[in-house]
């Protein structure tokens, strides 16, 4: 029969290295069967509950230290309770002695002025602060750190762009800067590929398999997670972006990242239009509008991402031909659903916002079928427009009383539309269209462009070739698949972002690594280790981690100030 | 000043051919500007007015025929709407003499008993009656009308499974039966590929791409596009997949969908596992699991289905190797957040039930992160676990912990995990995991597999071969990506599907297509211009479309039959 004993530190601060080390210095004692050493948070109760190692009569605040030995006997418990402050003790002594390093980062800036980087791992309570105390002082954040609010980090990415700094974070694992890892990094090649990365593992699987793959990282990037949602507006994405497309080391980019929110998708995709570099992009589990768009290439895996990464970065760079882009409007005008469905889902990576009555997701839901909003995908073979009517791929009335209508708006660029040949369908599709397109055309004041996709053989009824023929004499630009429409017209309407904010310093990026250490200090000795200069700083948090001391402390050095 | 009359015919049925007929009639009269011809539904007259050809005084039912004229001046209106009778008459005497076809189903299968098709373009609120007949018949319905209820399309569908019969659609637009085109068809070279289409012109676009690539066609069934949804249950395409298995000359599948309800996407996916024959899936807009799991090919557009099943159909076929397949859980333990959550996504199309604490969708939200259910994704580097404590990167604590709790559940067959070398990670992770893993293989009862997904390079400071070999010795499957990670599991846990309804007549399929059709004339003079034999109905409502006729009809007719 075993015997759980318990003890609580209430309000003081211990970083994870040692709870660890408690831990496992516990459960090396005699008689200890199990034990627990944990911050007091409900989802580590619960933890030390499904271990076994949570008695009924614990009663602790989740600031608490709580401490939890099972041994063989009451005797071999006590024991070991009483062992706990030795132990904490026996780790500080073990390291480094203190006196030698700086108490804080002001500082540790001083003692390592070269120092472009600050890498942060305190507690997510106190990471904010530290990371606000860095931009203060100059210097780019890897913020390793999580549990900080998504308040704190807009307002530090804010900061950090009036001042042309980078914050990679919060919650960021993984960033190399000039062939040093930051956080959690694999050892690498250098080489030619740049990364920017919302996702930390994905980061790590991408270069780790460039690097077996036999090519190299420029410099990796770090985001973190919530870079990339709207709130936050991938404000370090588009930073990473911009450095890397005037990096001359990197020639091409990968864009890794879980889905981002819609419209931020949009503008990142033509952000990495106008790097003017081959740019990889995987949105994990975000369907890929095409194989590939101008210099973008979409992949579907990490695995792949690297693949195409280093199958472009082998080759030899074309320059990528810009055509102009109109800021006018697309209207896409369906007999075939499908075909709607599929040009919808390749352009709403490239064109926002843009709406139809077939939507993908809700917000592209277009209020009414009978008008068109900005970008709009219509199906005009849906069952709305069907009652007592034949089917638009039989009787091209409904779609050329339409085109008439889009026409007539005068923010209309183009006009996009399918002729799909075959059995069952109208005879010559291409000839009244065409004919309706000419009329059009002589009627409307300023540019109006007409695209069509053919769906066809050449043994359909239609003469396929006399079709296209028809189509193209009337000046209309004419693909074969919904994917090569969908190429062609997302690099005419893609945004160009203007860039108000002060860029971050190239030169920074390509200065030999020096960075200051505060939190976990195994990142200071892997940085160490790679052969970066480093400064570890010797961080508590504010009056020990007591809270209403740490309170009375800050009134206090307010009224000073006032 | 143009001049608008208008007339209403209440209660009458026309066809859709007629109506346009009548308009492109009055289209041509002298004086004539615009006219519309629509049954009055709402949105037919919001159609007309935004082409300005809704008078304010109109009053009219939606089984209301309204008929509108623009003109010149008073006298060329009138004279227009005094027209509509007899360009109505006209239009009856221009088409064969009615005399010699039959005006019902029954005497349409007495005239050519070998149809076993039956084609059904009537309108939506007729023809759900027509397909209920003709499977009573015995016959394969193609029902190309849209405006038909989810209910009727589910009752028709589980009667006509019950029977060994297809119900291709409602709104099906396109299949081709035996080298013929049903509804809209593009005329391609008869081949090796198969395709099941819940999708009209995705069908369309994909077999006149492969004929276009120099391959063909052998069948290409329709579902219909709500097939797929879980109402439904996808029951047409689970026997067109049984069926195209079955036939000896599809050596290829295609499936094409918009994207299907999770639980049918599993369940197909399956079913096309079962088929022992490559199968390239496209579910439009469906986040591909991997370019390749077994036998299935996943594709990104219509255009590279199209591509993949031709380039598999010119390949010599390989058997699929069949492992056992497990009926346990699996549960993954990561320590990446974004290789767990890459792994869920490729996972989620084969594994259902399966739940997450960084769940894709909604459903598959864990509730408690402390307890797995079913198969489980696990991130244990999530917020959650990390507060006061070190990342699983660094501390294999947490996991080594729920492994054992893992292992104690005897529904679980695989535990998933992930090594992350590099700077800042654990320095010997497989050695403690594997440690771990061998005392909790000791205990266990049962089969119980243990995969490992590693990440790293040959210059990490762990000794990545070191790590991989101590993972292998101790019975661990190691993989290096989580793609090949998931298409190893895809295969271990795929389900098997049993059919407990009689199969869909192969021989049917082959024989020279015959059949009946049902609405639009056009479709039979589709089908006689292939050289396949047809019989066309004379279709009429009941009533003459007076619904209060049909209706009283009805009741005499069930008072007769009591």
């Amino acid at each position: 029969m075993t015997v759980t004993k318990w003890n609580v530190r209430a309000g003081a601060y211990y970083d994870s290295v040692v709870l660890m080390q408690l831990q496992r210095g516990l459960l090396e004692l005699s008689g200890v069967v199990d034990a627990g050493v944990v911050m007091a948070t409900q989802a580590n109760r619960d933890l030390l509950a499904a271990n076994h190692l949570l008695p009924d009569s614990v009663t602790a605040n989740p600031d608490d230290l709580l401490i939890v030995v099972k041994a063989n006997d009451e005797d071999f418990a006590i024991e070991a309770i009483d062992k706990v402050d030795e132990l904490l003790t026996r780790r500080k002594s073990s390291t480094v002695s203190e006196d030698f390093r700086p108490h804080s980062l002001s500082a540790a800036v001083k003692q390592l002025p070269e120092a472009n980087w600050v890498l942060i791992s305190v507690p997510g309570r106190y990471a904010a602060g530290v990371a606000r105390e860095a931009l203060d002082l100059g210097k780019h954040v890897f913020l390793y750190s999580d549990n900080v609010s998504l308040e704190e980090e807009i307002a530090l990415k804010k900061t950090a762009r009036e001042k042309g700094l980078l914050v990679m974070g919060p919650d960021c694992g993984t960033a190399i800067i000039n062939g040093v890892g930051l956080g959690f990094a694999n050892r690498v090649r250098r080489g030619a590929i740049g990364i920017v990365g919302a996702s930390g593992t994905g980061t790590q699987a991408v270069t780790a398999q460039i690097h077996n793959l036999g090519s190299g990282i420029s410099h990796a990037i770090g985001t973190g997670g919530r870079d990339l949602k709207s709130d936050v507006g991938a404000i370090t994405a588009n930073q990473a972006l911009d450095l890397l497309a005037r990096d001359p080391d990197t020639k091409v980019i990968a864009l890794i990242s879980k889905p981002p929110s819609p419209e931020v998708a949009t503008q990142l995709i033509s952000s990495a239009q106008q790097t003017g570099k081959p740019v990889v992009i995987y949105f994990i589990g975000y369907p890929p509008p095409a194989r590939q768009i101008g210099n973008l290439h979409f992949a579907i895996s990490l695995s792949e991402a690297a693949e195409i990464a280093v199958k472009i970065g082998d080759r030899r760079l074309e320059t990528v031909e810009k055509s102009p882009v109109s800021s006018l409007y697309l209207r896409g005008l369906f007999s075939g659903g499908t075909l709607a469905y599929e040009t919808l889902l390749g352009l709403q990576a490239s064109l926002s916002p843009i709406y139809s009555n077939g939507p993908i997701t809700p917000n592209q839901n277009l209020k009414d079928p009978l008008k068109s909003e900005a970008h709009t995908i219509i199906d005009l073979g849906d069952e709305f427009f069907m009652v007592g009517r034949l089917h638009p791929m039989i009787d091209n009335d409904l779609r050329i009383r339409r085109m008439k209508q889009e026409a007539s708006d005068l923010e209309v660029g183009m006009i996009l539309f399918d002729v799909v040949l075959g059995e069952g369908s109208h005879l010559d599709p291409a000839g009244e269209l065409a004919l309706a397109i000419k009329e059009i055309r002589e009627k409307r004041i300023g540019e109006l462009d007409f695209v069509a996709i053919v769906i066809g053989t050449d043994e359909d009824p239609q003469n396929i070739q006399s079709q296209i023929d028809q189509l193209k004499e009337a000046g209309i630009t004419v693909f074969r698949t919904a994917t090569e429409a969908v190429e062609y017209i997302s690099l005419k309407f893609s945004r160009h972002n203007s860039n108000q904010f002060p860029p971050v310093n190239l030169e920074q990026l390509k200065q030999p690594l020096a960075a200051i250490n505060v939190g976990l200090e195994s990142f200071y000795d892997s940085l160490i280790s790679q052969g970066a200069q480093a400064v570890h700083v010797e961080w508590r948090p504010p009056a020990g981690g007591n809270e209403k001391m740490a309170a009375l402390l800050a009134k206090m050095k307010n009224k000073k100030e006032n």
